[in-house]
């Protein structure tokens, strides 16, 4: 299977989301057996993270969007789970502090852009502008129905320097939402978190579906694409994201940069200081 | 055994670092005996963390200091490995930048101290200011010598206001930095890292150990204690480390905030929402 083509928004073409099965496994039949799968893809994305960051010259973000307990938080530790925690960094955006509000809505996340090697995902993210302060009126229509082309220029902007853009989208049904948040309400550890809005953002369902899926259609482009991802099976939902993750950094053309110094010298040097112990210890 | 007992430097007393086996296994007689502890820590060093992040009222910063290929790194992979990457974020300190070297040498370590709930981890740290500084005559003893001082201060502030800071120097034998330079010359993925640097470095070997027996001896305080830990094997630094970090953990008396909502009226939200689902699919 090939998720990139399976998955992939169509840039102008979108997708309705009512038709995709939240809980596709692609075939596999249980999280056991797709477990040598999972593996390789999280062992190849630590080599090709290395290489990624070796090679110092590109960068990549992974933008993480869903409703809540789609299963942005676990992703993240999947996809840590197959790097170097020095190479990689996350990023939340939560309501805008003042001082992020007091400056356009593309700024703290242009702050939090991956430098050059470096691998930045961000648990929710800039497409935030067009949905939740859409679906609750935040700012006037006029100004977030802007925003599309801003965030395609923006993503086009990174892409151009270097920023590979990969975006997902996780596809959870109603029922597995609330399966969720049952879990969260039978956990004794994890009750602190639970909010009244989890349940008045649920009704929102449709709204929410219908701001996503303009967003998807609107934002999905060649340099930046959006994956639909099946997540009411967290696992799968790791398998998905982190083969589609690989294949696109094998396409980077990552190299290993040359070694700095004259390899006869160091081996010179390394046998000087070899022999110098070796008469030290007598 | 208590390795917070027996790696810790005595405030004013101080430590010789040639007395100290950098081969030391505790007891442990190999990696594969060792895994079962090195497990339990990890998954209670999760689970502190987990609580750390939810009680939201303390931080912990981790500090690592070694020679070139004592195991910073791969510490950090290590305590990364047993926490949420989203609570968790490492700070590398090179070379300052130019704005960095502008500001006063503890400016850089403040701007990335850990917020409430949060875990740092340094790797290199302001203690590079009384070592490379020190060793290199990058600034003169005037200013260097008064820098045990402020850091102390600065420390006891950061720990005034709910901050833990453990501190851990990684003590390898120059045998086995010698060793892994070797490995470095011999692993194709790797080479591109060698610099002359390593090698000219290590002849300073002595001006090092006694920057850092001076920074130890003056800069291991009650409240920020500096440990000493063998670390010619990896597994037992990662062994060492990780419990010593949980004892600490356990002992900030972390605790699940109240759910700040209404259980009773979100399980009745919860059925209603449950009831609504059933009906609606028939």
């Amino acid at each position: 299977m090939d998720y990139r083509r399976d998955f992939v928004v169509r840039p102008g073409i979108g997708v309705r989301l009512a038709d995709i099965d939240p809980g596709f496994t692609g075939g596999h039949r249980s999280h056991d057996k797709a477990k040598p799968e999972i593996r390789r893809h999280v062992e190849r994305m630590d080599a090709l993270q290395y290489l990624l960051y070796a090679d110092g010259r590109q960068s990549l973000l992974v933008v993480l969007q869903g409703l809540d307990a789609a299963g942005k938080d676990g992703t993240v530790r999947h996809l840590f789970s197959g790097m170097n925690p020095q190479g990689v960094s996350v990023a939340c955006f939560k309501q805008p502090s003042p001082e992020e509000l007091a400056h356009d809505f593309l700024w703290r996340a242009h702050r939090r852009a991956p430098g050059r090697g470096e691998v930045v995902i961000f648990n929710r993210s800039h497409y935030e502008d067009v949905l939740v302060v859409r679906v609750h009126d935040l700012v006037p229509e006029a100004v977030w129905s802007q925003r599309y082309e801003l965030i395609n220029d923006f993503e086009r902007m990174l892409t151009r320097n270097g920023t590979r853009v990969l975006k997902f989208y996780l596809h959870i049904s109603p029922e597995e939402q609330l399966r969720r948040f049952k879990q969260r309400l039978d956990d004794p550890t994890r009750r602190w978190k639970i909010s009244e809005s989890d349940y008045t953002e649920r009704e929102r369902w449709p709204q929410y579906l219908e701001a996503y899926e303009e967003a998807l259609a609107r934002t999905s482009s060649d340099w930046a694409p959006w994956y639909v991802v099946p997540a009411n099976h967290k696992w799968f939902r790791n398998l998905a994201i982190s083969q589609i993750l690989t294949k696109t950094m094998e396409e980077l053309d990552l190299k290993l940069p040359p070694t700095a110094v004259d390899l006869a010298d160091i081996r010179r040097r390394y046998h000087k200081a070899a022999a110098k112990q070796k008469k030290a210890r007598g």
